[in-house]
């Protein structure tokens, strides 16, 4: 076949380093810490069947009917209701989408504004599927860099002086790949200079309810008067992430922008799914489901923090101390090459996802995202040691 | 906000004929011919219950995890048999992915083939569905007439000695709009054409099950020797649209790459979903369940096919006969205003869709659009009759 017969976005196209990792998740005694996989066994199944069960004997036929676009009216009602509640944002159910997860939603909003060559301007390191998504739509990315706080406002700030994006993408609670949060003030600072340029906000907040210690943070739509943030969350997180059901919260003018393209680009999400959904989510078992989890995993991110603490060496090496979310970030020193680590650290059975990835400058990065959700603390506490050893093997090499 | 804020595509991205028809199927007495909607009568909520409570009981915490972007490898094999079985056509597991429905398949072989201006042919009329999918890339269309036999293969000829386009896109059996099947010997040229130009076929076949009369026809798919025909198929149309579950049978080449889209896209379809449907699939009550959808929809048809003919006017008027399907087509004097007819069949309480929409060259077209497949028998008979009344006053007035 001719080499042309594919479009031009096919040849830049790569498959996600993490789903590539994927396949060493199933070796025998491999502790796989390079995922973003939820704790299966956090899974609330009994009360999802019931859930289900009671859909299908009450609304059985209407749930296997196609819906509308938008989705199902008291789903997003009830969404509506639980972010004005929980997150402080001013909204009501039509000003918001169900999506088929939040990839989809992110991939919308790469339809709904970018044109080859608009820029966007991204958190370095930044969300890999995010990236993914928007790269379909083939922007030119610009990149604020970030310290413990956040993204720092004045490079923000610098930027926006210089070019006019199409959108600014934050994950700032428990971002990934960092675990970072982006603080209060740095939240009130980003809205007034979006509002200052006039450029929209996409907010990615799929982990905002994981919060295990210290204070909750208000998202950056709660301080939107304007319209210009596109909020997304997920049931991904707090659910189940095999249901693909993701919100996104915006203005009416976005929201029936977003209706339209996700009419062409697959015409509804799940009936069934939403329905089943809204009824669990009236069953009134969700805040102890989201208790539960965030009890497991605190336990899991404080058994990380713990043994990096015990195993790892402090000399040139940080990483950051989450409160909250799936993931930390270790920064080792420029010299320590991460994919040669991560080839000896799956030797040594144990896997992390290589930092590169969340970049777009195509420079390698010693920096290394750690998954604290998926395995038990056991593994957690051996991977880690196994880890450090590797890291500490490293180091002498490059003294 | 700035009028610029926006990609370009939403400058010309306009919603559904009939989504935006959607609002007149709850008016009390309306009698609804203009959705594409299966009956809800007709869903199996009893034995898909039974699968759902299977597979959350048996694998409850696999299946609300996240899964392979390709689908559930059992589930892949179980459709590779099926099509082998059923279709003739030569492929296994890896040759099919599962899609969220057959408009999400729609819109990533847009993503794969169409650049900005690339040709792409239809049929004239052709799916609308399809059309909004990849106007999302901004091709340009040619279409080719077809007759009661399909395609006209000497005007696709034609067309194929002038321009190269980036596929032919087809829905051959019962096709929506029309009902029009095309014929074994157009399928078998069809296929050789595009083979001496090195085109591919995208088959679009939902409605292949849904045979009521007359004898079977193999998918242009089964007469595929090089791997240029990608073949999509749907759990909409014989068990339920609610679950958003189609698939893509296709070269591993094809497969591979639509499977790196669709991990940018929505990174998999519901695990849950395809766990259920293939303990569905497993359960042995499919064919039962497709034999009493065949047996609904044929007294349905005949019923529509039989009120045109004690109804409607002959003088200028014609329709199709399906042998399949969820439509029939309507053709009326170049002269009758359809949108017009459109206003008076509602305010008579009977809705169908202008075929106006099916067609790409923005010119107006006498033609409508019949579903048959939700409305009862009585409701079809006098939607019919309402229908050839108004239709009989607007051939008096152009006469």
């Amino acid at each position: 076949m001719t080499p042309n017969r594919y479009s031009q976005r096919m040849n830049t196209m790569k498959s996600s380093a993490i789903r590539d990792l994927l396949h060493y998740a199933t070796l025998p005694g491999m502790i796989y810490l390079a995922g973003g996989l939820p704790a299966p066994e956090s899974f609330p199944v009994e009360t999802f069947k019931a859930a289900c069960d009671t859909v299908l004997d009450e609304v059985g036929a209407q749930a296997l009917q196609y819906g509308t676009t938008e989705g199902y009216k008291p789903l997003r009602k009830c969404l509506a209701e639980r972010m004005r509640n929980l997150k402080g944002i001013a909204c009501g159910g039509d000003n918001v989408i169900l999506t088929s997860g939040s990839q989809q939603a992110l991939e919308m909003i790469g339809k709904l504004f970018i044109d080859y060559g608009d820029i966007i301007v991204l958190e370095s390191p930044s969300y890999l599927g995010a990236i993914q998504a928007f790269d379909l739509y083939a922007p030119r990315y610009v990149t604020v860099p970030m310290d413990e706080q956040g993204i720092i406002i004045e490079e923000l700030d610098r930027i926006l002086q210089i070019v006019t994006p199409k959108f600014i993408y934050t994950v700032p609670t428990f971002q990934n790949p960092s675990g970072r949060t982006m603080s209060l003030e740095r939240r009130k600072q980003l809205i007034a200079l979006a509002e200052h340029y006039d450029v929209v906000v996409v907010e990615d907040d799929p982990y905002g309810e994981l919060r295990y210690t210290g204070e909750p943070v208000p998202p950056i739509k709660a301080f939107d008067t304007t319209g210009r943030v596109i909020y997304l969350s997920t049931f991904s997180k707090i659910l189940s992430p095999g249901i693909r059901l993701a919100w996104v919260v915006a203005s009416e003018e976005f929201v029936r922008r977003i209706t339209l393209i996700k009419q062409a680009t697959d015409l509804c999400t799940s009936t069934f799914l939403q329905y089943a959904v809204y009824e669990y989510c009236q069953s009134g078992v969700m805040e102890e489901q989201i208790e539960k989890i965030r009890a497991m995993y605190r336990v899991r991110m404080e058994t990380m923090l713990a043994a990096l603490d015990r195993y790892f060496p402090k000399e040139g090496v940080s990483w950051t101390a989450p409160e909250g979310g799936m993931f930390l970030w270790v920064t080792l020193p420029d010299a320590v090459d991460v994919e040669d680590t991560l080839k000896e650290a799956v030797a040594n059975k144990v896997a992390f996802v290589p930092g590169t990835s969340f970049y777009v400058d195509g420079r390698p990065h010693s920096t290394l995202r750690l998954n604290f959700s998926n395995a038990i603390p056991e593994q957690i506490e051996e991977g880690i040691r196994r880890l450090a050893e590797i890291v500490r093997r490293r180091l002498e090499e490059i003294a």
